[in-house]
């Protein structure tokens, strides 16, 4: 059997099984998830030697250390997996319930109803804890799931899959409804984003290339974000010590992220802060790349900025940073060299921060706070499937809701329309 | 200068444009909507001519008698572009507020803000009053807007673009928010289609064939329904003089929109009815098109359907009716069918009327209502820019929330992540 027909096959017994949960009600989707949770619980050692075998043979390939420790499985990281299974199982169920249901005119009374897509797509790489949180959000939210993970991860995402699949079972539920692809053919990804009329949407995970390469071969909708270059932008009426504080932290709190801040803009009015604010981060070993400004200002702890620095996502202790006229400059900036992903004003003028909320156009528009919260725990969501830049269905970091569609409901009692 | 390139520069001007539409306080927003209002009251001489000169054209081109219909404007119908610009000038603003700002653990407010889209285009066919509708629509949502309608409407369009972009400057909003094609080449449809970065959204209105075409071309995402493949269920428990009038009102109030009823289902344990149900929709000259069941039923007044009937969108009087089994078998049949449009029951059990609105996968489900309620305008949205038969972004008719995007609000006071 070709590659093309296994997935597809895999996901029109993934699409027939979604119908049942969809209909399934919250109390038999909840107890999946516990017994999920319980059979990850019964199947750790196997868990971790699988694991074990999958970072053994990473080993051997050379896979670079980032990815080596993204992909281990810890006693630590199983008990994360199980926390998220418990945080997700509390969460209210995002289907089903009708909202604003109104009287009109006519006198039928119109509401709307969240329902599941249908079946999901989530192509992503290394972290075997992706499986658990992709699974635990779709089931809750009554799709159903096809999972591909990297191929270095393939014997830890199985015995996952065999967890989930008899905690499905466990609780009535059909265990075709999550499915890992058991292949590392990269015609897999291919095929299940071309599954139109059968996959719903599809989320990649992972580097830029690999969102690219979905991102242009889908006929699929998909979910997602390219880059994050994201920005700080200290207004004049911003408090110093603040100022200093949430730049320090967006910048270095996690360098690898994508909401990690990569470009910082001061405001000239408050330029002479830069001394103070390079500090700490030389400190912390960050590189700093100015505008001219900057560079005058700084002197030997800066390099001067090429005009790529702008729209460069560093993901490492880079940091570039521009000296901006005004307000608006800023505001042009951000539109011109952002990604659309969180940009951030620091501001203590109340009116500056709601015209930076209404003209910053991105996914997160903070006031007076460190981008490195653009996340779905951090935004209450419980866990995330991953953070969309797309202006069209979700936006932002996506929990349950990204996950389902509306549909109309009206409710008469014998009503035309003449 | 080639289509391909005046239709790029025309959105690119639009983009741009959209930006001071999107800051613009709704008053200015309705101030313009008011101030377009006023320009067609004073251009309607010119606008009755510039039509009276398509119309003129259409009948020497032999333009089919519907379509003629469609593209007439009458003095009735400008009342009626200028009641729709009353009724959108009167809805709330849908984008700016902040909704949902809840406390987080971490001390940060999290909400979200609406936002505009940015840049629509509208390819539509014909009917003027789309021009109108659409620019509406997209200034009070804050959008721009790209509209490229029927080359047999051209003139008529022509005059309305500049009524528009005469009220856009009277309330000092550029003119080139709303732009009409001034052409009538179909490579500018294929080039507004392919503007991903540019347009952010493209509605397709007309014919199957134009949708089709629109959807397969397009680059950027469409909001479109291909078929309105509508359903009416006669439940076991249905009230039967409720259920009849349901019935004759959702196939014969009008025959040629995409919600009417295209194929009743009947209970099996009520299938007695059909007689008494055949003779209003026969005396309205309906043709009846029947399962072998229905057939028995009916004798002469009704011929045997064939496996197309059942996924034929009529829009003719033409009706086929099946008798299922039972509810599943309803459920079923519209699963298999329907196009997810709309699809209703008729029912005085609470239970089924309850279990078919969560299992039935369409726009709009009714209860006790007729199909041709699924309309913007019943729906309480003011007006409609199109019907969404997707299950991604806006689903069912779209008015201005469809036309909008969200965007996470963070509210700190120097909250950094620890």
């Amino acid at each position: 059997m070709s590659v093309q027909q296994y997935v597809k096959d895999l996901a029109i017994s993934a699409k027939n099984a979604s119908k049942l949960v969809a209909n399934s009600p919250v109390s038999v989707r909840n107890a999946a998830l516990e017994a999920i949770a319980g059979t990850i619980q019964s199947q750790r050692q196997s868990l971790l030697d699988a694991n074990t075998m999958d970072l053994s043979a990473a080993h051997d390939t050379g896979l670079d250390s980032a990815l080596i420790d993204r992909l281990e499985l810890t006693e630590t990281r199983v008990d994360g997996m199980l926390e998220s299974l418990a945080i997700v199982q509390a969460l209210p169920d995002p289907i089903g319930g009708i909202e604003g249901l109104r009287s009109m005119e006519s006198g039928i009374q119109v509401g709307k109803m969240r329902v599941p897509l249908g079946l999901i797509g989530i192509i992503y790489e290394s972290r075997p804890n992706v499986t658990i949180d992709a699974a635990s959000l779709c089931l809750k939210s009554g799709n159903a799931v096809l999972l591909r993970g990297g191929s270095e991860a393939l014997r830890s995402n199985l015995v996952l899959a065999s967890c989930i699949q008899a905690g499905l079972e466990a609780a009535g539920l059909p265990a075709q409804a999550v499915q890992v692809l058991d292949t590392t053919d990269r015609e897999g990804v291919s095929a299940m984003v071309k599954l139109s009329g059968i996959v719903d949407m599809v989320v990649p995970r992972g580097g830029k290339g690999l969102i690219e390469r979905v991102a242009s071969d889908a006929t699929v909708p998909v979910l997602k974000h390219l880059d994050g270059i994201c920005h700080l932008y200290i207004h004049s009426d911003a408090d110093p010590a603040m100022a200093i504080e949430l730049a320090v932290n967006a910048k270095t709190h996690r360098y690898g992220t994508c909401n990690t801040m990569e470009s910082l803009l001061i405001d000239s009015e408050c330029a002479a802060l830069l001394p103070e604010l390079a500090r700490p981060l030389l400190e912390k070993g960050v590189v700093l790349r100015g505008c001219e400004q900057t560079c005058v200002w700084l002197g030997d702890d800066c390099t001067l900025a090429s005009e790529e620095d702008w729209s460069t996502e560093y993901l490492a202790p880079i940091l570039s940073i521009k000296v901006v006229e005004d307000f608006d400059a800023a505001v042009d900036h951000i539109a011109r060299f952002g990604s659309g992903h969180t940009d951030g004003i620091v501001t203590q003028c109340h009116s500056s921060a709601m015209q930076f909320l209404r003209a910053v156009d991105s996914s997160s528009v903070m006031v007076n706070a460190s981008t490195r919260f653009a996340d779905g725990y951090e935004y209450g969501l419980g866990a995330e499937i991953g953070i969309s830049t797309d202006k069209i269905h979700a936006r932002g970091p996506v929990g349950l809701e990204g996950l389902t569609s509306q549909k109309y409901v009206v409710l008469g009692n014998g009503h035309i329309r003449t």
